[in-house]
């Protein structure tokens, strides 16, 4: 038998087997979530014309050379540019124009004045003051120049990134498209969601758990059902499930006389690894069935959630092509009781929270493997690892971030 | 005219016009990210029953003792139950039943022996050690006890919360109806997403910002398109809109001659305030238009940006009846050059890293208020207070954390 692989090891293969998926183009009004394709360049200035910052009056600087309270300065005004229209003609010497905020500067002016420093009357503008070049003029492409790149490919894109999307009129963007993820759920005691428990049962949650995970991910979920421990069911189940781009599977992988995912992997499939040292979730298996890679996670609805945060959600993002496919690991200061070390790295459930500007992390209580409880308010995987010892109160311990707040953009 | 409110005082009015919204039952395959409507309680035990946590054998611990290997004990092996079954009767002195992870331990069993530590041959099972009472045994209740609150009321559900609730039959959920959120923009200036710029015209990119932020924040996105700076116009979109649970505008606050969206609120709503001392987005405005609360954004994407996430954000997070409406507010050490203090509250579009275990915000380049680009990548506001000096490198300064990973759960 193979020995045990080590989660690092064993992330490798999988994400060895899983390429990032077709192109596809999206407007931007169905873009959040979604991944870049490739960078986007942009092909305008924005703003695309040099505009007033301001409500008030644009100038030519130079006029105003001098002007003070003892000798105030007349231009003449000349006209006026709302926002959306474009002052015809130039503005000769003495000369102002009205102009509202957003506005394209007009041809001769470099300047522009607020209302409120200055007095109108009788067709003619007073300044008390000087106006140097530039003033509440904000130029051309000075928030992004033609030819700067915008969004990199592999990014996942928020609301800021799309917001600047659309300023620069890059709609429709491309993206890759999302993986659909089968879900199988296997085991004879599980009953499924809204059905009431016959003696012996439980209620199936994996599946939902999944879904919602999968979602999260960025991919398309596809729940095909429970199937009871009966190879040819699960057989049946999964050479539908092929036309996925990726299987997960629930249960079915451990040593018992049941296990009937590592048995059809085995005979029909071709398994990569279905141990790792790590816990919870020792019993993970890996391998392509026909074209499409299958993940076989453990039944126990912790494993099933700690085994698809480290494998599947890497391969979700791989295949969605983005550039981070793993969750950031930090560094965080462990407050609570002494964690015995293990012979398997522990991935301990947390809860972050800061005490100045100190990231620290608690348990979220009893971490047994069947306490879905354990996962309720989890921010951070602790990742407690191999060795002799304990990881004690004021410890730093490196924490995989369930979130991707830090340090990548959440905007 | 009223003296300028703080943030703080203009969210506790925005906040005071908006309420909860009622209450609709969704299927657990549909809740993702919804909000609970109240404490949802346990009305069975997780597990339903004591089981297995092993493959192995059930036995009674009592007829173990002294067990060694020089005095093996051998047990009658009775009867098998796999998961999902029932063992019918009860298992007497001397016996020993075959059980697979997850099974109910049979009446008469307290205690189960991995079936790595036995030798089994011709009906009986031999032991080499004793076996503690309860050894293997998962108790019925011990992940969750009937009566106990496994997620209270105003938190948004995850796919933890969604994996618990379907483990103990907890489905349909009943969770607070998504506030409808209607989004008018307005400006002559503006072209909508996918049309070509005509001259004096730039890209409108608030709508697509707006419903994208409305979707992370829980809401249902309404957009009802860009309307000219005509007043009949923005008044028939509005009337519109009032069947909406909130109405966004963006543009038309300030003090332009073409502020139409203020001339609105005054003289057909009843406005609650209109100008706000933060930086960006001073003219910001909150009212009552007929029976819907309406926010008047500024039209500079920045602005509108920052507005939406400390007035809009927290108005629809009420109307989902969520326990937290506001984002986290934590502590971090800046980095970077000297930001001087001025007039108004500056909220400074940072991104958060960490220096061991030491959050650190940086800020995303440039922060004038027309910068898109701004935006990008950022994951907190710095909070940087009305006064004199600065904020220097190596300064503690509060940040409101973007995204709700600290320390509110995101799994």
């Amino acid at each position: 038998m193979e020995p045990m692989l080590t989660v690092e090891e064993a992330r490798a293969r999988v994400l060895a087997h899983v390429q990032p998926l077709g192109t596809e183009a999206v407007p931007l009004t169905a873009a959040l979530g979604r991944v870049t394709a490739q960078d986007v360049v942009a092909l305008e200035n924005l703003p695309p014309f040099a505009n007033s910052a301001m409500d008030g009056y644009a100038l030519r600087a130079a006029d105003t050379d001098g002007a003070s309270e003892a000798a105030p300065l007349r231009l003449r005004l000349a006209g006026e540019v709302p926002a959306g229209r474009v002052y015809a003609g130039e503005v000769g010497m003495g000369e102002a124009i009205r102009i509202l905020t957003g506005a394209p500067t007009p041809a001769g002016t470099d300047a522009v004045i607020q209302q409120e420093l200055v007095t109108v009357a009788d067709g003619l503008v007073t300044l008390t003051a000087p106006v140097a070049p530039t003033t509440n003029v904000r130029e051309a492409g000075g928030d992004a120049r033609i030819g700067r790149t915008l969004v990199r490919g592999g990014v996942e894109l928020g609301p800021a990134e799309i917001a600047l999307l659309a300023a620069l009129g890059a709609h429709p963007v491309a993206v890759t498209r999302r993986p659909r993820v089968a879900i199988v759920t296997t085991g004879d005691e599980l009953a499924p969601l809204g059905a009431p428990l016959r003696p012996g049962q439980i209620h199936e949650s994996n599946t939902v758990y999944l879904q919602a995970a999968i979602l999260r991910a960025g991919g398309d979920p596809w729940p095909l059902g429970i199937v009871g421990d009966r190879l040819e069911d699960l057989e049946a189940a999964l050479n539908r499930a092929q036309e996925a781009d990726l299987i997960l599977t629930s249960g079915g992988v451990s040593v018992g006389d049941y296990d009937l995912v590592k048995q059809v992997l085995t005979r029909d499939g071709d398994m990569a690894f279905w141990r790792v040292r790590m816990r919870p979730g020792k019993p993970v298996a890996f391998g392509m069935f026909g074209q499409t890679p299958l993940l076989g996670l453990p039944g126990n609805p912790v494993s099933a959630a700690v085994t698809f945060e480290l494998f599947g959600r890497p391969a979700i993002r791989r295949m969605l092509g983005a550039a981070q496919v793993e969750r950031p690991q930090i560094e965080v200061v462990y407050a609570g009781e002494g964690i015995p070390l293990g012979d398997r790295t522990h991935f301990v459930r947390a809860r972050l929270t800061t005490h100045g500007a100190t990231l620290v992390a608690h348990t979220t209580g009893a971490q047994d493997s069947h306490l879905i409880s354990s996962l309720q308010g989890a921010t951070a995987l602790l990742v407690v690892p191999e060795g002799e010892g304990s990881v004690n109160d004021g410890d730093h311990v490196p924490a995989l971030l369930l979130n991707d707040a830090l340090p990548w953009g959440a905007w």
